[in-house]
């Protein structure tokens, strides 16, 4: 499997990366040609995925279509700012204060339009300004509706862009509308827009005590919704987009067999923030643990693994991984 | 709205509590009897919750019919014992074994076959069992099949009765299918029966980092929904079944409100685990603690908190909280 | 009580607060001398706390002293930098790099310096960045005989400031030295130091999962180590810093009940970060939500409350808390 | 290292399990003869853990002593039942009322007695109902003095056997005292008994958010007090007593690195609850993951490893644990 497999990363693992106290970042920042050409040492790497503002926007286009051309990128999804500009600190597509709102759902527009320019069919998008914080705060009803009627507007925008949604159940506030994968499988029904799935970062799906492999069959069953994939690790009481290979490894062997099984062929993206850590460093250790996991997946027999499964004997299950990992 | 309101509990919080260490239980067994006489010793109490097998099957349905008229109390549902046989040790509805299965479904007809005759229109279905603990020991795509044909052959057996499905992320397996108000409400929408809906246990909620007052409006938004509701509470951790009023204050006060708000009329129906403390005053506590929830959310004009809630300026909702509780 | 406390804050919640995504900051910047003019529209504020760096070094020693005396403040603690400069990005006391350790300690002293001008005697030392965040990172042991031998020297320094030792599980690192009451308690057991106490920041406690009431016991048991308060909220899963009500309230008041019993005296402090709101506003909530809690405790007897204590009923410390909140 | 290591095992593990839905358990009950049987099946097998009252008592010794000397088996350690007899349902050491602290304190006695009989040194002391569940239910500081009281007097007892005291978070109350590796070691400091010491239950570390290894460490430090090791996984919200490997696998390599380390070379003993598992397998498959665990660590040099500790690069941490488990 790991010869199919390509992988990409979000461009901002090589940038720098500041939290709430060091906010001047724990490194320098850098351009984006550097950032690229930081991206193009990893020898790994297929593809790169770019946040809007902070990488590409309505006047850069050209320089970055070089530059993906220049080292042979792929784009594997633009991440459109809902998040960094303070104007959508309490909410974008869902904010009470309709100008913002109208604000949101023109960013992603301009993102769907830009998107193809890059050969990319797909937006990441993430809510995290659209929820709460307090108690008797907001109004959730309407809340909802207002999601339900600015994805309809973007997703109507142009059908031959995915929006890929991507979830999480707090952080930066301290509850996220589109919190789990339930939550976000039940908005795509209401929808019914084939044009509408989901992003699943794995991290989020630890940090919600989710079997992320179980999420991805959801997906996949529910509509066919699985749209892309973010991989990092945390230690499940928050985001802390660690290199792969940190906390989780069962998880993810599980994972990585049931993404082939249901036949998942689309990019394998890292979402990183290695704060103090080297970021080429960090890409690369993250794509050799995944490809490590992946062929420790493909050690084992398919019906080998079928038959463990089949028979919900624990105790086979613990001795499959054993085998899948130690070789004994 | 405190007269409006019918409390409830189920029958088990005067008996007796085992844990998987202290397995004779902190307290005495008590027959059937005994639980209803201790529930009449609470005034505030208008109905009792039976779970199935331990309180109610097919040879004493007459003896509660006696009782329940007895002590004039109504029977806010009916528990089906999905959990307690160790039959369902490995899963009930989703069990892989065809026969458990069977079993299962049988057991959920047979008390849907009662609960009419005892004036209950309402089952309550908490899939404890069904769910695992290891990776690699089940297969998901088809547990999440077995759980929708087996809910759809339950529902079609009598659409006069509801079932009311109680989710749960985990305990006493380490991961439950129906986890969390999100993929509940996306398999009763795969579902799309009318007599199907959700139990809300709020320690549940609590337990799944859901702010469980914005689950009940998704709930009530998604389909009505909303069938029936379990109080109680924890610590964020396990499912403690604690009296009301040990934790969580300000969510209860919202949930509050938006019940009101979203035109809530059923049961407020207790469901504790009082293992060292005296059943009958754990019963009273919470319905005096809720009455006084109650009556703080009723004590603000709803204009005004519709108001705070517009406005969005957390300020102001710590305000309000303030206003609701201490009056100040 | 209330009369007697002394409030303070964080100069920085009347600034401009940023984090990992927004990091421009979710309102504008400030200077230090607006920041205390918005500190002296709080009426209820008796003092401020100071930043490193941020609010106070040896430049502006002088400013600082005429603003405290025109506003009328009293200085609360110093909090030393030991987290914002990213060269103590991978730690400051326990630093593995001799230089940087120094650094860090010859900051503890120029603060211990800088302290007695502005009338102040403590100095908050919060160590977010000495940890670690994967496996095979760091050398434990030698971590912590660097950490007692850095605070030995700082105590060393000058016996008349009190260093008072902030703890918290984890954030920004995946995991702290510094994590818990009892590893803080055992710490200052092997320094052996008068001048070294604890800040019990309240919402750190509750991340770590203590009752924080038992905590401040401990303090004043294990050597009378409660140094200094920081008051804040969070939903358990993240230092949210969220203002005085947002969630925890039945802990709040016996947390309060027990610092009046064991004679805590010194300042209430708020540590808050209101990202998306306003600074003075949630600064005089905080205080009122305090105020009102320190009334609800005092309303009732002290020997009602010791007896209820005494007889560890459960059922009365629900009835309680409904006394002292709702009065009825 | 591997075959240096005795691996024993809570005799429990090959019983039946029950829960608080399932009192029942969830397989049959067995004999102590049966369950030493069952323990002979598991060849990898040295040494067994017994529970008193379940299975040891004043009663049955010399059968035991038979047992044992049949199979060939060590007894790792005594485990006091302070937690099963509903007695100790509202605190044992800690009780509140002499009369049942006084025969917690008796109990611990009769099995530092029995100990020795059975060629062992060594008791575990969990105090899993010596805590609280809700707030205004307890005197803190009391409890804390009848602690230290009563651990004086059962240290003082018999010099020559081991109190290994045993902490945990939560559960089955909310809280208790001995919740984490740094309030039990400020107990013991505070003791100043040479034989009380800890027993590091991994699963409780884990469920504290304690990195395990950064706390076999500072029990060394502090004292020297690792007496006691008890092995078994979970996902870290509760104390699941799975099979070594269903989750956490870095942590373990860290953990049994570390050990070796430090020097300790007293038995390597399981604590697990397979519930619907065969207890001989759950053991067994345990046992063949630590061995398999332990070589891991074994093929990579000391000196590398420690290269990678010194140096506190990530990136070369996660290359080590790849190279540790993948041999790539």
């Amino acid at each position: 499997m790991t010869s199919d497999v390509k992988f990409a990363t979000t461009l901002g693992i090589f940038g720098n990366q500041s939290d709430r106290w060091c906010n001047s970042g724990y490194k320098q920042d850098k351009g984006v040609k550097e950032l690229f050409e930081a991206a193009s040492q990893v020898e790994e790497l297929d593809g790169v995925e770019l946040f809007g503002t902070w990488h590409i926007n309505e006047n850069n286009i050209d320089e970055i279509a070089q530059l993906k051309e220049k080292y042979d990128f792929g784009i594997s999804t633009l991440i459109v700012d809902l998040f960094v500009n303070p104007k959508y600190g309490n909410g974008s597509l869902a904010s009470m204060e309709p100008e913002v709102r109208k604000d949101a759902i023109e960013d992603v527009k301009k993102y769907m339009d830009i998107a193809p320019k890059l050969d990319c069919d797909i937006l990441d998008i993430w809510l995290g300004q659209d929820g709460y914080d307090y108690p008797f705060q907001v109004d959730y009803d309407k809340a909802w509706d207002l999601l339900l009627d600015s994805f309809a507007e973007c997703a109507d925008h142009n059908k031959d862009v995915k929006l890929s949604v991507e979830y999480k159940i707090r952080e930066p506030r301290n509850h996220l509308y589109l919190a789990t994968v339930g939550k976000t499988l039940a908005l795509l029904e209401k929808l019914g827009r084939d044009n509408i799935g989901i992003t699943m970062d794995v991290g989020h799906g630890f940090f919600a005590y989710e079997n992320v492999a179980e999420s991805v069959v959801l997906c996949k069953k529910f509509g066919d919704k699985l749209f892309h994939m973010h991989f990092n690790d945390n230690y499940g009481f928050a985001d802390d987009d660690l290199m792969v290979g940190a906390f989780h490894m069962q998880d993810y062997l599980v994972l990585i067999y049931l993404l082939k099984k249901i036949g998942y062929n689309r990019w394998f993206s890292l979402d990183q923030f290695p704060y103090r850590d080297d970021g080429i460093g960090a890409c690369r250790e993250s794509i050799r643990m995944l490809k490590a996991l992946i062929e420790a997946v493909d050690s084992v027999d398919p019906k080998e693994i079928e038959k463990v499964i089949t028979e919900g004997d624990a105790t086979k299950s613990i001795a499959l991984i054993r085998k899948m990992i130690f070789k004994k």
